[in-house]
Parts: structure tokens; C-alpha cells; sequence
């Protein structure tokens, strides 16, 4: 198993993370952001009379900063401690669902980002101020038991401008950038402040003070006596003060308890015992799961993504605004990630989801119209894709990234968003709260008449666009997929998303004593549109129902996964009202899990579409769970293999990726995404299970 | 003469800039700090059927952006605007006072970034709102009154992320980049937003609409009617909100007069008349000036560059406290720098000046001890090199550069900061505010103390460094420099400034009715001690008085500034009572001034040490004046051709640089710097003409 790869270390909630794990080229804090900024992390430590031994986390040559100050030497030789650049390959590492080790010899580094279930705003001050205070922990260890000489060890980043004692008298040592964010450990025997151009000649070497304020790298280090083992432990915090965003103003929820930097540090110091606890129970909790390795470091690795895009916010009038941001493109709360993120929310989070689908309702939905030939017709409800990007808000009824005139990506999503806040709501209302669903019953029947009216020819599948698209075309969220998976008139994929929404309606309303016939009637139709389809001398459902591709298309069987969950297993069983389409799925799935049909000849991973080598894993991982719970199929180690080779040797630069090349994982797009939970599935699912026939609806308050 | 050279454009006080000139490299806003950011900047035009001429500041080819989405291609083709890369030899540029032109053909574009005189707080509201306003004006013009179709022109800037319209209602159109910084226009006939990856194909391409909110370039474009001038005036305006400094927390003071990014833009929009007249008064006042064209650019160069690291802030108990940044470096207020920009802040705003030596005294005074031996002996106040750096104030007493156990770069200062404090707070009393004189007139008392008693063996030269440098030695102002302008101790520069400082302490303590008397038999002490190190064989006094460098230095006969610019003129004539220092000093600086010793045998620049290549353009300048007032000498073009050439080639990729390489002019150090307004003592200076026998002193409210 490679050990470069680019995790982030992230706390719940604060749209920022630690990012470290790829060989030379360093990391650091992102901030509103989850690109690695490529500053150099000075992680060493000496033994004995042995050279300086240097992690390989730094972007650049030690010390250079200085040459800006000196167009000639001053003449004053220094002395600079003997250093050894630390070789990768001589590094152990493991990555668990919490934390992120790293041993080299008699040095031992571990990266804690603990995370559990996060009460709503309002219910539990207490437990919501652990859970969003902005910092993850950083753990030192140093073995120097068998030496008669002390030993040092030292963390510390590049791009910081002050040291923490300033600010924070003698309770913080450390180092900070301004008042955005910093390192810092508690003071104690052995434990000093670093900062210099040159940190590791600071640290180590024989020139004093260690802390020069032009220098721009720093952190701490703790000098480990002879025969001990010492133990440093570091609180790694962030802090975004004032107004984050932009149309819609908010700011971060943890400036409600935390007033700076250093009383997030602070806090993070102070309640170290509950963070170690917490990432230990996680990791425990995936150790024990019965997940092959493979499985357990998709689903870590995935996790630690998923934190770094979350951000709780709070609005002008009070109310908290929750928001999952995409990856590197940043886009705010993509609906078509919502639905597959909400299998990680309804977990941890249940809440967190109807914030979204409630500012959907609130300010992202619209009254659309739909095009038959030249003609416009009322078209219904839907939603955009998304909120804004990069901490902007869209106007009301907008999103950041749909364009008109378009046929491919950039287009519109309509009846995909559609599709999504349906399935959505309805898990989310099912499992988690049945009185948001009362609440929300005009919607869902709003969004089923949407539904209906998109289908103008009553055969079950949606073949109108929305008038939005101008003289373009509806797409789905594959948008960078080819033919297969990216239009949306006709597209399989979408299709048996739309059955799953219709089935989840019918279950919903008629729960709620409304008229759900209408729903089952229409899932009826899709089916069978779907069925008709099938193409028995391929054993498939070709991609596009109404012609213009052939493709064999695993998303197909996607949003089984909706009525499954809601514990409908009925309506996902051959024996079932839905049993053709159940069989032809089936028959369709055994097609496509074939060598260079959806599997990929070369590597053995899953590839979405028979004609693309373009694949998401996310989307694999949805995928594998509706194949092995509804299907009945055995996980291929092998698969899973590929994919944790994709994950770390292609996607190695980024951090967790989504769309890759099948053939070898190199990153394709969606680069350092949230969507890759969809992983947490292959756990057990106590929110589904017993929620679904939970008699009591529940329901967490929304503002604070 | 070359064109391509960074400038900024910066407002005053602000901290932030939008830089532009080099080709090929962009440029763009830089806040809270001066490096370029060298993103893309469009500046575009198309007349007729011409292909789009798109100006030579991009840093990246177009429309990259989109591809991060697009891992498989969408097969639409989209039309693309032929385009036209303009060369930068086909642009005229003129940098003027307080704008920036560039032409090509029809097109014109000018920067303007106006300045003036700037009320205290407290003093005009009004006045000092349009002061402090952080914007900046452009302004395009494309002539289309020979052609027969509608003609376009386009400024828009990379790292945007959303159209203005969506928070500015109607009245504004343009992009900015979160809550920081954007760029606007009023709404007009003509007037466009837009926004894309590829801004240049949607302004000029067929595709609609122009606004696509992922892009991340946007700005503004104007259709110029067939037959007509288009005219385009944009406000680039920032906004740094929230506390901005650590330590000693602050604000920016135009925070209190602006609440955001919009309301900038709207005010800079709604006064563009006085803008736009206030740059022309200015611009007409350097072209009517009288000096060299070469020593125009050089001011006007240095004073886009000197704006731009300009800060005025507000404490937490509603003070105002005025920074100057030290370029590439960063430092908060440096004291040698001071002493220096005090020229320019005595023109303009001479209460700047105050708010620094009061913040000195207030938190960057301290009473020190002096090395004798292995004695530690009193040793009397004196000052901090700075006030920390990139935002961050060090703690009292302490500043960011400032470090024990060196002989060179990166030591104390504590005597040369003496003398800058000293020459800074007898200028500033004597200039500009009698009555600030008195309130400090203990302060001067402990400065004349200090300087005494740095003198250990009574010759008149400090020979006692601070106890602060431990194994080390004091430096001054010139800390990259070799041997002959390093080091403190029996320095000939530093020598000449505790002269300087004497002076001004007889002119300041005699006019307070305090005794003078020991500062002036002191000062006759050091003419003497420097006399006596005349060497007549070799025409000059050597750099070091004690020995360790016999090279010839220019600024010798630096700070003979400063008594002429009190009016002294007979302590600086060869008739007065330092007549004997005076003539030493003439003959020095006609041995200085030949080939091959202080003027560059290669450029023919000065430079500022017999033995150093490294030369430093603002004390050159410094040097110049004193040169010329004093001493009587003609200006040398040649030499103003060398330095305009070193500002515009060697310096080119950074903006306006001190230390450059004598040869070439190859930046060296102290890139982007404010000091190069020591330039404006080229113009007349009425200020101290009239102030130096001013009676009735005056004083300028400190307090809002």
C-alpha cells in the first residue's frame, strides 16, 4: 500500500482543514477551501547523536525565506544541524476513520479528526460547542528510552507570522498566521516556541533565541529527556471571523462560542481527553465493522473529505445555515450531492439535511416551465442545483451553475433536482422526522404533479426540458460522462430514479392520509416503460430509452437504494409489484459487471458506463451497496482493490476524488469531494432500520 | 524607454492595491499586502472587423478554468472570437503623478489613484472620507467614430466569483471577489456585466448569457456605438473587514465611514469628478514641476508604490493609528523608514507622522543598557526598530526585525533608531506642530541622554552598542550592505546623523527654553571626531572612524538634510560654526562622486558604498538633495537615466524596488518599498520654508 496520498484533517462544520499526506509537496490550512496550499509542514525529530531526521512534507528547500533580507551575506558563519531528508518508503502509514498515524523509527505522528453525532442548534450548547469548535489534534510521540543524551522533536508550518505567548500570556504556546489560524500545546516541561526562516535550524541547531518574528515558519517543539518518552500534543485550529458570505450574509456558527483563535486553541487544549476519545471510539467502531481493509480506508479516506467541505453557518436573523460545499469546485449545497450525502447525515446529523431541504423550499425552488416543441407549458415545481459558490450565495431561484443554451454540461438539471429533493425529503422525513414531512406535504405533492407534467406523453419517463434550457437540453449530474449518463430526456439512469421517487411519494402520502395512488400509478408506468426497454439478446437496459446510446450504464440500479432504505423491500423484490423491473435490473447488473462491460478490463475496478473510462466513485460505492443488499452479490475484494489504488496512487495530488480514469485512477475532476460517503452504506444502518417503522415522529428544532 | 513595469495603483491608507504594467505576468488587487498576485487581468477591445486585441496582461492562456469541469468534452461546439494577442512594444504607456496611461490605437486606459492632502481625524468628516475611501478609478476610452458597426471594450479581472447586480440592486455592474475587492460601473447605455472562465468569449463571442456565475473572471464591457467614443469609468474598490491587526487589535479607520465592498464602489462611482480632478492636479503639478522627465517617473513611480503600502487604522478605543508598510518585507512602521517618509507625510499629512512617534513612545520605547566590556551600563532610552509585521504587533518593546548574537542583518538598531526617532520628532515639532514639541520635550531630553551616553570615551561617536545584542553588534539602516555601511559602531553615516540629531536638539531644547548647550558642544565633538578622519592623501573620510573599512560612502552627507530642511543653513555652511564639517564633507562627496569609486563605472548610477554593488535608490534620492541644496551641485542626467532604468528593468517584475544591483539594476532587496518618496524633496517645499520660522505654533487634533 502507497503511503502519499493528501488526506484533511478537519473539524465538523468549520470549512477548514489540515491537509497533509503527499511526498515533497507540503500542505497546511485551507481555508474556505479545501485545495492544499503547498506550504511546507516541518515535522522532525533527533535521537542521539543522529542527523535531524525530516519528515517529507516540505515544498521547498529549508530556509530561503531569509535571502530576501540579504543581497550580501553578512559574513557571520552559522551552524546548522546535521539533517536527513526522511525517504517516503522508510514511513508506516494508517489512515483510520478518525486519525491519520505516522511512524518513522522511534517517532510516532498521529492527526485526530474526531467526529459523532452533532446535536441541532439550540438542544445542547454543550455538545454543539465540542462538536464545532474549529480544531483537529496532532499527536507526537518520541521514543528516546534507550538514549543517554535528550532528544527534540518539532511541528511546525510555514506561513505563520507570530507566536501564540504573545497573545496569549503564558497560557498558549505556538505559533499563528494572523488571526486566522495556528498550532499551538499547553506549556510545559521541555515544551518550547519555534519560529525562524529556518525552523529547523532553530530548533535544533545551536542559534538562540528560537523565535525570530520575521521568520516565516513556526511551531512547537519539546525537548524529550534521556531515557523518557515524550509526548507532545498540539491543537491545530482555525478561526474565520465576520461575515463569511456573500448575498445571503452569514457567519460561522463557532463564533457564537468562541471570540478568537487562541480561545479555540484553548478550548481544543482543554478538551483533549473528550477529542482523543471520540476519534477512538471511530476508529474502534471501523476496525471492528467486519469492512475488509480496502473498504475501511475508502470509507476513512472519504470521511476526511467529507469534513473539510462542511460549514455551519448562522444567519443575520439567528438561524443556523448548514452547507456541504463541492470539493474544488466549491459550489454550496449541490442538490444532486445532497441526496447521496444525506446516507452520512441521517447518521450523524439528521437535522443538517432539513436545513437544506428547507432553504431549497425557501429560496431555491421555482415555478417552472417546460418545453413541447415551440410551445411553453406550465411545468411545475423544482430546484436549482445548487445555492452559490465559494461562500456566494445565488440570487433567489438561481443557481451558479446552470446556463442556458447548452446541451451538456453547464445545463440545466431540473427534473434531476426535482428527482433529488423528492428523495431526500422523503428519506429524511421517513427515517428522521415525521413531522417535517407534515410540514412539507404540499411540496411533495407540488413536486409530484412537477413530476407528472414532465412526462407529456404518460409513458412514466420524462421527455420535456425545462424552458430554462432555452435551446439547450436537460442533463443529470453525470455531466462530464458521455452520451450515456449525461442528458437527461430518456436516460435509464434517471429513469429508475424517478420510479424511486414515485414509490418514495406514494409511501410518504399515503402515510400522511393524502392521495398517494396517483404516485404508485405513475411508478407503475415508469416500470414498465423501463422493462420495455430491455433488450433480451444484450441482457441490458441500453442508457438512453428513446435511442442515442446503447451503453451499459451501472447507475441504473442507483436508486433502488431510496425505497430499499426506507425499508420498502417489497418494492425491490422480483417477487414484488415492481418485480419485472427488479428482474430486468438484475439481468441488466450481471451484464454490466462484466470485463469490459462496466468492469474495467484493465485495472478491474467499476466503471459507470460501458463507453466512458470517466467513473465516480462515489457513485461505485451507491452502487455497490444496491448490488450487494438488493442483488444478493458478493463484494469483489478485487474491485475494491482497484478503487483503493485509484484513490491513492491517481488521486494522490488532491486528496479524495470522485471522477476517475478507470483505467488508472488518475483524477479526472471532482477532486477533494464530500460525495465519497456514500461509502458509510456498507456499515450497518440502525437510522434505517429502525426508523423506518419508527411510530413517534420526532423533530429536532431548527433555530437556535 | 521600456513600458513594462509593475505599478500601483493604490488608494491612501488602505493597504491595498491593484497592480498592473508587466507584461505577460497579470497583476490584480494585493490586499494587506504589495506583491503582485499575478492573476490575469482583461483588458480587451474590437473595432470594425478586426480580430479582439486583448492587451498583454495575461498571466495564463485563456478559458483554462472550464476544464476542471469537463473531463469529457460536452461536443458542442462553441463560436470563439478571433483574437489578437497585442505585443507589449505596440503599447505607449505614461506613468504620471497620480494615473497610469496606456494607448493602443483607438483604445486608451488610464489608472487613476489620486492623493492630496488628508485632514486629521476628526478634523473634516467629508474631506477625510474621500481620503480614505479604498478606491481607485480606471478609465477606457475607444474611439469608434470611423466605423460603420458598434465597436466593444472589456476590463475584467481573474479571481472574481460573483456579478455585483445581486447585492447592488440596479445601481452597480460589475464582479468582485467574496466581500474584498471588485471592480464597478454605474449602469449605462452600452454598460454589461460579465463573467465567465472565459471572459474574453463571453464578451466578444456569440454565446449568452455573458454572465455565467462559476467563472472566475469577470468585470465590465461597453458597446461603443458605430460613429462614436465609448467612454467607461470604473471603480476598483477593496474591503477589509473586521479586525485586521493581532496584538493590538485594530480596524481599517474607513471601515467606520463604509460598510462594505458596495457602498466603496457606489462612493467612488458618485465622486468620480473629484477624483478625476484631484488626479489632474496632481499630474499637471509634476508636469509643470520643472523636474527632468526622468525624475518625474521616478517620484511618480516611488508614489504609486509609497500609497500602496499605506494604512490607516482604528484601535479598539476609537484612536487612530496611521502605518506605513515596509514593502516586501511587511514591518509596521519601521523608525529608519520613517525618518525619511517624513518628507512626503510633512507635504501631505504631517499628523501621520505624530501618530508614529507616539506610538513609539506609547509601546516601542524602552530604557536600555549599554556593553562596556563585560559591563552592563545605563544606557537611556531609545526605540525599536518597528512595530512587527504583516499585520501582527510585536509586544511592547519589541519589534519583529530586531534579534540578539549578530554582527549583521537581522541585529538591533537601537542608535540609529535614536537618532531616527530624535531627527523625526524635531522635524515633525519644529515643521508642523510646536505644541507636540513641547508635550515631548522629556522625551527629546532622554533622547540627548541616550546619545551622550553611547559615547563612552567622549569623542562625539557612539562606540557602545546596546546590551540588547548580547554576543552581537548594532547595525544600521543598511543592513544588507557590506562593512562600510553595516555596522554602528564608529559608523560615518550614523556619525554625521548623531550630528544631525545634536543639531536639531540644540534648535528644538533652545526654542522650548530648555538648555541646548550640551547638545550643541556635542555635536561640535562629533564635527570634530569626523574631521579628524579626514584623509586627505585620498580625499575622503573612510567609512568606518575606528577603522575595519576604508571605503567611501555617500550617504556621509545624508543627513545634512535635516538641519537645512529646519532652516539652519548656517550649521551647514562651510562660513558656520561646522564650517570645518561642511568642507570635509564637500570634498568627500567630489572624491565620491567619480567613476569607479560612487558612481556606478558600468550604469553611471550612484551607488552608495566605494565597495558594495548594492545601492539603495531612496537614500540615492536623499543623497541627490542634499547634494544639489547643500553642496550646489548640478543634477547629472545621466545619472537620473541609470536609475529611472534600473526602477523600470531590473525592477521591473516586482514594482518599485530600493535595493538594486549599481551594474544593472537588479533587484536586490527591499522590493516594492515605500521609501522612494524621499524623491519629493526634489520639488519645492513649502512646508518647511514656511513652517521652519513659523511663530505661532499649530496642532493637529490626534484624537477622532
Amino acid at each position: 500500500m502507497t503511503t502519499a496520498y493528501l488526506s484533511h484533517h478537519a473539524p465538523w462544520g468549520a470549512y477548514a482543514s489540515f491537509v497533509l499526506g503527499e511526498f515533497g509537496k507540503g500542505g497546511g490550512f485551507a481555508l474556505s477551501d479545501v485545495h492544499s496550499p503547498d506550504r511546507s509542514v516541518y515535522i522532525a525529530y533527533r535521537t542521539g547523536r543522529a542527523p535531524v531526521q525530516v519528515l517529507p512534507f516540505l515544498s521547498a528547500p529549508l530556509g530561503l525565506g531569509e535571502l530576501a533580507y540579504q543581497a550580501n551575506a553578512d559574513g557571520v558563519a552559522r551552524s546548522t544541524p546535521a539533517v536527513r531528508s526522511v525517504p517516503g518508503e522508510e514511513l508506516d502509514r494508517q489512515l483510520l476513520w478518525a486519525s491519520d498515524e505516522w511512524r518513522h523509527g522511534p517517532f510516532r505522528l498521529r492527526l485526530l479528526s474526531p467526529f459523532g453525532e452533532v446535536p441541532a442548534p439550540g438542544t445542547d450548547d454543550d455538545a454543539l460547542r465540542l462538536a464545532v469548535c474549529p480544531v483537529v489534534l496532532a499527536e507526537l510521540e518520541l521514543d528516546n528510552g534507550d538514549s543517554d543524551v535528550p532528544a527534540e522533536m518539532l511541528f511546525a508550518l510555514e506561513g505563520v507570522n507570530r507566536p501564540l505567548s504573545d497573545t496569549a500570556g503564558g497560557a498558549l504556546l505556538g505559533a499563528a498566521a494572523g488571526r486566522s489560524w495556528g498550532v499551538a500545546a499547553l506549556p510545559g516541561a521541555g515544551v518550547e516556541e519555534v519560529q525562524d526562516f529556518d525552523v529547523i535550524g532553530a530548533a535544533f541547531g545551536e542559534r538562540r533565541p528560537r523565535v525570530r518574528r520575521l521568520g516565516n515558519a513556526g511551531g512547537v517543539m519539546l525537548t524529550v529527556p534521556a531515557g523518557e518518552t515524550g509526548r507532545l500534543v498540539l491543537a491545530l485550529g482555525t478561526y474565520q471571523a465576520g461575515t463569511i458570505t456573500s448575498s445571503l450574509n452569514t457567519r460561522f456558527f463557532y463564533t457564537g462560542f468562541f471570540s478568537n483563535l487562541e480561545e479555540v486553541l484553548t478550548f481544543g487544549l482543554e478538551n483533549v481527553r473528550h477529542y482523543w476519545e471520540l476519534a477512538a471510539t471511530r476508529d474502534e467502531e471501523l476496525l471492528q465493522s467486519g469492512l475488509s481493509q480496502d473498504r475501511q480506508f475508502l470509507l476513512a479516506h472519504a470521511t476526511h473529505g467529507y469534513l473539510a467541505n462542511t460549514q455551519l453557518l448562522v444567519r443575520e436573523d439567528g438561524r443556523p445555515l448548514w452547507v456541504v460545499n463541492e470539493g474544488e469546485y466549491r459550489m454550496i449545497n449541490t442538490l444532486d450531492l445532497t441526496v447521496d450525502q444525506l446516507f452520512w447525515e441521517l447518521r450523524y446529523h439528521p437535522w443538517t439535511t432539513a436545513h437544506v431541504l428547507d432553504l431549497f423550499v425557501e429560496r431555491y425552488a421555482f415555478t417552472d416551465e417546460i418545453k413541447c416543441g415551440e410551445e411553453r407549458l406550465p411545468g411545475g415545481l423544482s430546484f436549482t442545483h445548487d445555492m452559490g459558490v465559494s461562500n456566494v450565495f445565488t440570487p433567489p431561484g438561481i443557481s451558479s451553475y446552470e446556463t442556458e443554451n447548452l446541451d451538456g454540461c453547464f445545463s440545466h438539471m431540473t427534473f434531476e433536482q426535482l428527482t433529488n429533493w423528492t428523495l431526500s425529503a422523503t428519506m429524511y422525513g421517513l427515517l428522521a422526522d415525521r413531522s417535517w414531512l407534515e410540514e412539507h406535504v404540499g411540496t411533495l405533492e407540488a413536486c409530484l404533479a412537477s413530476l407528472l407534467v414532465r412526462d407529456t406523453d404518460g409513458d412514466g419517463v420524462m421527455d420535456a426540458d425545462s424552458a430554462r434550457t432555452k435551446n439547450g437540453a436537460e442533463i443529470t449530474t453525470y455531466d462530464s460522462l458521455d452520451a450515456s449518463l449525461g442528458p437527461a430526456r430518456g436516460n435509464l439512469y434517471l429513469a429508475v430514479k424517478t420510479w424511486a421517487s414515485l414509490v418514495c411519494l406514494h409511501q410518504a402520502l399515503t402515510l400522511l392520509g393524502r392521495d398517494g395512488e396517483t404516485a404508485r400509478a405513475q411508478a407503475q408506468r415508469t416500470a414498465e416503460r423501463i422493462v420495455q426497454a430491455f433488450d433480451p439478446a444484450r441482457g441490458y437496459i441500453p442508457a438512453l430509452l428513446f435511442g442515442g446510446s446503447d451503453a451499459c450504464i451501472l447507475p441504473a440500479i442507483e436508486a433502488l437504494a431510496y425505497p430499499f432504505l426506507l425499508g420498502l423491500r417489497e418494492t425491490v423484490s422480483e417477487q414484488g409489484p415492481y418485480g419485472s423491473l427488479i428482474t430486468a435490473l438484475r439481468r441488466h447488473l450481471a451484464t454490466a459487471l462484466q470485463p469490459g462491460v462496466c468492469l474495467d478490463a484493465t485495472s478491474g475496478g467499476w466503471k459507470l458506463s460501458s463507453t466512458s473510462v470517466n467513473t465516480w466513485l462515489s457513485k461505485i460505492f451507491l452502487c455497490q451497496f444496491v448490488a450487494e443488499e438488493v442483488f444478493g452479490l458478493q463484494p469483489n475484494p478485487r474491485c475494491d482493490e482497484a478503487h483503493v489504488r485509484w484513490q491513492q496512487v491517481g488521486s494522490a495530488p488532491h486528496g479524495p476524488t470522485d471522477q476517475v480514469r478507470s483505467t488508472d485512477g488518475h483524477a479526472l475532476g471532482s477532486r477533494l469531494y464530500p460525495r465519497l460517503v456514500t461509502s458509510v452504506l456498507w456499515l450497518p444502518r440502525p437510522w434505517a432500520e429502525q426508523a423506518a417503522t419508527r411510530q413517534t415522529p420526532f423533530r429536532v428544532p431548527l433555530t437556535t
